[in-house]
């Protein structure tokens, strides 16, 4: 976790106000960099060989990821602006992608009876959230709040770990 | 450990004067850290099964641990002010319901014959703590000292290591 | 990875555009700091037993590695100016050194039979991109972007993972 | 390795002349803290059994080693003044000790037959090091150069890697 808050000058409630959308940026990009980690983990344990195009995918995936400290400082001290809003949707939408690329490449690394395909199923969250994080790219030019609040559930959608990996694989 | 200490401007021993609760509220966060991943460390060696909600736990307690250096560089540059110190505590009293909650997810995923349980026993530093800081936010806005105290008498009562899990698990 | 974006003042296009040579620049070197990673993972997989000067080696190139974000840094706020590009050029070729003693070092504690020699073959991306980083620090003072094309090519040859390695070692 | 190196504004030669003093102070701590990695990778080589005590030992071994970045960036700011350049030589100091009290209570851990007790011998690097910068933290006062001077021989006398250790266990 390479988040960043900066200390605030003065020691009174006052000095803690606009550090109130920094924070509240700093949660949600804790949850979605949590939810990676997780779920990479979970991924990860169902990889026996690691190849070549595995490891590009996966430090393909941490360059979007490296990003998000980047746009969460944007969007906290802009007060939820609309570029900043759509930028830090923008990373997301790479990341989900960068996601999907590195699971297809472990999948193709397993053959045809990958354990990580049955595992992840239909993988209805991965095909609805870069469609969600698109969708909220463009509504942040009507209203960042929209994007924010399409984030936030996006987030909450995958809160619950990936129990289907866990499940079949303990 | 991602505490941050900045470099003073000038070379003599008076552009080291403000920077003396800047050190002591390091050296406190240091030994405060230090216990976390002592026990943290202590304690996942309890831990044979990483589930879903025990990484979350984790997550959790990883959340609370990230603001520690966003505090201490608060109440450092400030020189143990009120509100600083009242801050201090308030992410001391998370981070140790977190550590709780984490452990109570480890012995769920254990069963009835959970290590962890044995070997945490009657957890008295784990009730008294949280007790203890609550205490010193109150007591931060009559005097922030009394507050600094007590966060050093708490970091005393924990330095000991958990000689309880260490000595079952050896 | 250790390179730093930093947050610009303001929230709409025109706050982005002198971040382009930045993130140009910290693309460049992510994807150098990639090929290492993976190359040094590799390597490292081909090594049975870590010596003393196996160490020292490993720390040497740690040191030239260290300092691409100083030079990355200082390329990206100088919009790609003549000296920043030639010291970005001097950091490749001493990381570039480094790496090829470090395995030298690695060879030697194999004796006679290393595996990792039989791996890297003769090696000729090890030879030719010193030559390369020499004459894109040259090619600077001619022209920066002479010596970002040289860079950019070097890295292309390099994308492509160690396959030699991989294929022996699975 | 956490040590810091800010970007210099302006583009040409002049703008790297105050980096020098940065550069050989990053250099020279780099140097020690790749002394105290390989040398610590080493001695928990050597250990079987972490306990609560040898965990304590090497936080405050880390507690030193994390202030060392800020005494460099302190000397290289200030061009090797005679302050940083005393301060420097009591963190390596502290350090020394630090290590020391973690080497003993590992062969305390080890009991009587002490594999890492044989290994050191008669540990005339580690009696003679924390002399030399007790002598070096005094002459800083006469001439800071003369501080540095013994910084460089301490750190020469340790490039080479502990082989008592590595001879003995491989």
């Amino acid at each position: 976790m390479v988040l960043e808050l900066h200390v605030p000058h003065g020691d009174d409630f006052s000095a803690l106000v606009p550090l109130i959308p920094v924070l509240l940026s700093y949660v949600l990009s804790f949850v979605y960099l949590g939810i990676y980690w997780n779920n990479h983990h979970h991924m990860l344990h169902a990889t026996e060989k690691v190849t070549g195009s595995v490891l590009w995918a996966n430090l393909h995936l941490l360059f979007w990821l490296s990003l998000i400290p980047f746009t969460t400082g944007w969007l906290g001290e802009n007060h939820f602006a609309t570029l900043p809003a759509a930028a830090y949707g923008v990373v997301l939408l790479m990341a989900a992608i960068a996601y999907w690329i590195l699971q297809q490449r472990i999948i193709a690394s397993q053959g045809e009876h990958s354990v990580l395909k049955q595992a992840i199923g239909n993988d209805w969250k991965g095909k609805v959230s870069p469609a969600l994080y698109a969708l909220a790219i463009g509504l942040a030019f009507v209203s960042p709040w929209l994007a924010i609040a399409i984030y936030v559930l996006v987030a909450l959608i995958w809160v619950v770990p990936d129990r289907r990996i866990e499940r079949l694989l303990g």
